[in-house]
Formats: structure tokens, sequence, C-alpha cells
């Protein structure tokens, strides 16, 4: 891998690991074992560092979020949808840590970070606008809206709830299927009992799964 | 009012304002047109101030979280219990800013914070529970759950999340009534047809008030 690259990986592994402000440059040049000069070869600061890892991560996740539109989708590709959304979040968990000490710090990162919210939020609404035309949900126009709300904070915050939850302890952090689940809860009353009943096995299947890979 | 106290308040005001890892001591006693040394004379450092900032809010807001326990509580009753909680949040908003970063510097405020969170998510546990006893809603023992940790996120990171989405703007973030039926709208679809217009009408007093008060 070239150095530039590997900048990169290891900026955004120590960032996720530690929190982004508590990691310097230095620190980022100790991991790796070159010279901190060596370092500002490739990028002149921090915010340099934070800005391509932010670049990439916009771009993956915008890609992530493309509203599936495919008719006759069930329960089980939706909670997909919404498991490749976290497990990108996860992957630069650093920037959801504790968002307004990155960004109030970069004007251009705070615009973007906002259009990525709004992409989410619109990702939302579209997958309930489908399934309430599908007649999967029976639901109001404004309390469609309130639920889109309410779905993208908790997918937002979900990552730092959990950090916080656990802040002191041994546990890890990294409980994404209990997450998606309390996405997908804010639709469940929405459900006809047999949409429920689906949802409740596809958490089964999955929450299953997450909990014997932590192990 | 006493030095200490005027160092207390001033302190309150600075974090809330710019966010407490942007203000120092220095800053404080600037802002009092007190000496350094005369503020350290009553708090050592920052973290000092911020704990007994935090002692404050925790009795306040525990005092505040006392679920309501009478029967035959209404809409309206229900709003302004959240309405005291949103406002006491507000008034500590700093604290709710950035949570990690402030709390991972203290063990003992962590599990202060934490605390908090459990006391808010057994208060909104309680009030379903109430809300159920009374056959206001309908709702299953594991939706409940799912339901009080979904309102307590909610109203964790509203004021996180009106101030990521207002970063850069000159718009104020101080919209707690929305916030409020964000957090109501979890249990709307849990309400009869008559709740929910019981909670539009609730909602839309409250709602125009806000406005006109920030205009």
């Amino acid at each position: 891998m070239k150095t530039r690259d590997r900048i990169l990986v290891t900026s955004l592994e120590l960032f996720n690991l530690c929190g982004e402000p508590n990691v310097t440059t230095i620190d980022i040049a100790n991991e790796m074992d070159i010279s901190p000069g060596n370092l500002y070869y490739h990028f002149r600061n921090k915010d340099e560092i934070i800005s391509e890892l932010f670049q990439t991560f916009e771009a993956d996740i915008l890609e992530v979020l493309e509203s599936p539109t495919e008719p006759g989708l069930d329960m089980m590709d939706y909670w997909m949808y919404v498991q490749l959304i976290f497990e990108k979040m996860w992957q630069y968990r650093f920037l959801y840590r504790d968002p307004i000490t990155i960004l109030e710090r970069n004007d251009r990162l705070q615009k973007k970070f906002n259009r990525i919210l709004d992409r989410k939020r619109a990702a939302a609404r579209g997958v309930l606008l489908m399934m309430r035309e599908e007649t999967l949900i029976q639901i109001r126009d404004d309390d469609l809206e309130r639920l889109a709300t309410n779905m993208l904070i908790t997918a937002t915050y979900w990552l730092n709830y959990q950090h916080l939850r656990n802040l002191g302890s041994q546990r890890g952090d990294c409980d994404l299927e209990t997450g998606i689940y309390q996405v997908f809860s804010h639709i469940s009353p929405y459900l006809p009992a047999a949409g429920q009943e689906m949802l409740a096995a596809v958490a089964d299947t999955y929450l299953g799964a997450g909990d014997s890979a932590l192990e």
C-alpha cells in the first residue's frame, strides 16, 4: 500500500478507536512508524486527512443510501438495506461519535454532513411511501413525516447512544443489530399483524446472528 | 451574587453558547472581569466547575423526572411533563451537545449521566405503563420496551440534532416544541383515534405558542 493510503487507513482506525479529538498527526505517524515529516509531505494537517476520509465516506454512504425501488420487496430486503447503512456508519463511526465537535471546525463538512442527513431522511421517507403504496403500512401524511425524522434520529445517534451507555464498561459497542431493530420498531405499529410477525421473524434471525458474531 | 456563584452562572452561559470544549477558565475570568487567580481561588480547574454544574443539573432533572403518578391525567398533563424535562435539558444544553467528549474525561460523570438516562427511560416506561393501565394505549410488552428506548433516544439527542441541522445557518436551535412533539409521535400510533385527535390539538396549542415566542 502507498504511504498516502496507509496514512488514511491508520487515521481511520485510530479515530474510530480513540475518538478523533484524542488523536494527533504525531500519534498517526508514530503508529505507522514513519516520521512526522513524511506524514506532512502527504497531508498538511489533520483536517486534510479528515476531509479526505469524509469524501470516501460520503461517496460510499450515498451509494448505499440509494433507496430500493423495485416493487415487491419483503421485510428481509428492507432489513438488509438498513444493515448496509449501519455498517457504513460503523466503518466511519468517528464521525458519529460527537458530530458537532468535528463539524463546527469545518464549514464544508457541515454542509456535506447535512446533505447526507437530508439524503438519509429522504431514503426513510421513500421507503415509507413505497411501503404505503404497496399497502404494507397504513399511515397519514403528517405521521409519515414525523416517522421519517424519528427513524433518522435513531439511525444517526444509535452508535453514540450505545457508546454512551457502555462508557467505563468493558463491553463493546458494536451492537448494530439492536440498532437496526430500533429503527424498524418505528414502523412496527403501522404494520398489519402479519407484517409485525414477519418483522419479528426477520429480527430473530439477525439478532441471533449478531450475538454469535460478537462472541 | 457571590463570586463563586457568579463563576458558575457565567460558566454555564459560556458553555451553552460556545460549547464546553471551546471555553477555558481564562475565558470565564475575562467574561466576568476578574483575575484568573480569583477564579482559581474558588475552583481549581474547569472540571471542578463542570462537576458542580452537573450536580445542580442532576438534582434538578431527577426532581423534574419524577413520573406523574396520579390517575386520570390527560394529554396536556403529559405534554407539560415532557416540556419540563426538555426545558431542564435546554438550561444545561452543553451536556447534550457532544456528551461523549465531556464524559470520557470523567468517570464519575459517566456513571451519573447514565443514571439520569436510566431514570429517563424508567420515566418513559412508567408513563407508557400507566397509559396502558388506563387503556389510553394498547401495546405489547416487547413493543413497549423498544418504544421507551426510542423515546429516550429522541429526547436525549433532539438538541444535538437541531444544532447539527442548523450549523452554519443563522437560525436558532431552541425549537423545543417540535422536539416534544417528536417524542409524542412515538406514542401516537398506539393511541385510539380520539387520543390522536387530542394529541394533535395539544400539539397545535404548544407548537403555535413556541413559534410566536421565537419571533
